[in-house]
């Protein structure tokens, strides 16, 4: 098979190299064996391997950025994040061409990410940032998390990590879903319907479900009213699954103690943008879920397996549904 | 028993009452009946009750308010602290007047903060703080925690809570201590004349040991000149453990990578100290092992095991040994 990895050069972020794919091609035994590999960092260099290209690897980012109907061989896209929103509707996916995402590769880091963010929120993290910047010493007090309750919308790989991590440390975790069906790691499942019955019994809501058409502004004033004063907002799944200036109005009137934010609606976040100076909230620039020590070779495993599952005759696990957006 | 609670008004952080003492000895059997208690919120109400005070219960800046030659049957002190350094070199403790400290009532409360430090630098929250307060965007990698190593100095309460939760993340702990007996919790022991050997390669450095002469100014400016650039410290203990300007020198330099402070040499943190706006920096206010919701119930448990050994005889495992000043 044809692979093409396509990486811009002027976005070097966790960049995935040939000799990744090798290394991986190597671990993957006999479906691995017999490839041949280009690698584009221009849309030129896409063109010039465009006419045999049977297989893309690149971010949904990259993705966009190329013209896929010059690539006539092309049946498979590997996207190299989980999230696949910017690609949505998907239509500039060529009829009959397959996209997986890599699902799963974050749930350990993300497992950390979200345990540090729940322990941060309990400990009133968010208040003493502000008020270190103030020069404030206020003691406020706190005690272990065990027997909070944190609700969790997305329990897929993110949401699964924090989950794990949550209950270790005597969390109840309860895991919004579409359905409710019972997840290994959760306390409790309740469809997203009920969503608005649990909020008034949350001190953690963590947000790591996917932007899709039914998500888009999940957490909006409304929603956001429904917590209790000293409940926490955690978003590492998509900035505009949240309201953004309603957070931060939320925030600023007390009405909720505190959020952890790792995504935001414009990113880069503008230098002018109010966000930065909102009270009782610590941000962070979108990294919750990297492991560059392990992210590309992860998403080169995911990608290796699923094109074993599609030799096999099997649907690859890692397959995006258009019609879900996930 | 003549047993004495003494709480200034002006210090009503963690206030311990009449209601939780009774509680307690209710709680704690027979060793708990037929004990008179007083309770003080001035010095003229001590003075009140000082002839026939037989134990104390307060904190060590309360206990040095007070006249403890005006009660002539006072025999034991309980400090509702396990740091007892205020009282140090302990020459106002009557002779033959045992001080118990509440070692051990802080493990779990520590141990999440503990491992929510560790989580914060290995994820360089210190510097994206400092980011915020620029508004600025500027991503910076990292990873899953297991394999980091962490040099825990002082594995008694607090040190023993930390490296549970650190190796539940498959973090590798060394204990220093006096001696280089084994602890349960820890992969290594050491003693600490070997200190300067580990700094070199360790990621988290945790400050966890009483202030005593010997463990004052313990890191200083040429201990922090042996921790790689990527390391973080983490204070717990007390503020002079650590030469605090030299520490925000190295934080400036970018010579260590980041710490998270909860003790400072002087507190509260005066407006003006330069600490304030260090960079990669975070700072709380003498909050990391708090556990109110179970703290002083917790104390008085203490308390009482005390009381129960000294009735059959045994030194209690709270005593204070004024020669190693814990």
């Amino acid at each position: 098979m044809h692979i093409h990895i396509q990486e811009f050069a002027d976005s070097p972020y966790l960049k995935l190299t040939a000799a990744e794919f090798h290394e991986a091609a190597a671990l993957a035994g006999g479906i691995g064996e017999g490839h041949t590999l280009t690698v584009g960092e221009t849309e030129a260099e896409f063109a010039a391997a465009a006419p045999g290209i049977e297989a893309l690897i690149a971010t949904p980012a990259a993705i966009r950025r190329l013209d896929l109907s010059i690539a006539p061989k092309l049946r498979l896209i590997q996207s190299t994040s989980a999230g696949v929103d910017p690609l949505a509707p998907f239509d500039m996916i060529p009829d009959g061409v397959m996209l997986l995402n890599n699902r799963g590769v974050h749930a350990d880091r993300a497992g950390e990410f979200a345990i540090m963010a729940m322990l941060m929120l309990a400990t009133h993290m968010p208040a003493f940032a502000t008020d270190q910047r103030a020069h404030r010493w206020q003691r406020r007090s706190s005690g272990t998390v065990a027997g909070m309750r944190a609700t969790i919308v997305g329990v897929g790989g993110l949401g699964g990590g924090a989950a794990r991590r949550a209950r270790q440390f005597g969390i109840h975790v309860t895991g919004v879903r579409n359905g409710a069906a019972p997840h290994p790691d959760c306390d409790a499942t309740r469809p997203v319907g009920d969503l608005d019955l649990i909020l008034p019994h949350t001190d953690f809501l963590l947000l790591t479900c996917p932007l899709t058409a039914a998500t888009r502004n999940l957490l909006d004033a409304r929603r956001l009213a429904l917590l209790p004063p000293h409940a926490g907002v955690i978003n590492m799944g998509r900035g505009a699954l949240v309201d953004q200036p309603a957070l931060c109005a939320a925030l600023r009137a007390g009405s909720i103690a505190g959020a952890v934010l790792d995504v935001f609606t414009t990113e880069p976040v503008p230098p002018d943008d109010p966000v930065w100076d909102t009270p009782n909230l610590v941000m962070t620039p979108h990294i919750s879920s990297d492991d560059p020590a392990r992210y590309n070779a992860a998403t080169l495993a995911s990608f290796f397996a699923a094109l074993r599952a599609l030799a096999a005759g099997r649907v690859p696990a890692t397959l995006v549904d258009f019609a879900r957006g996930y």
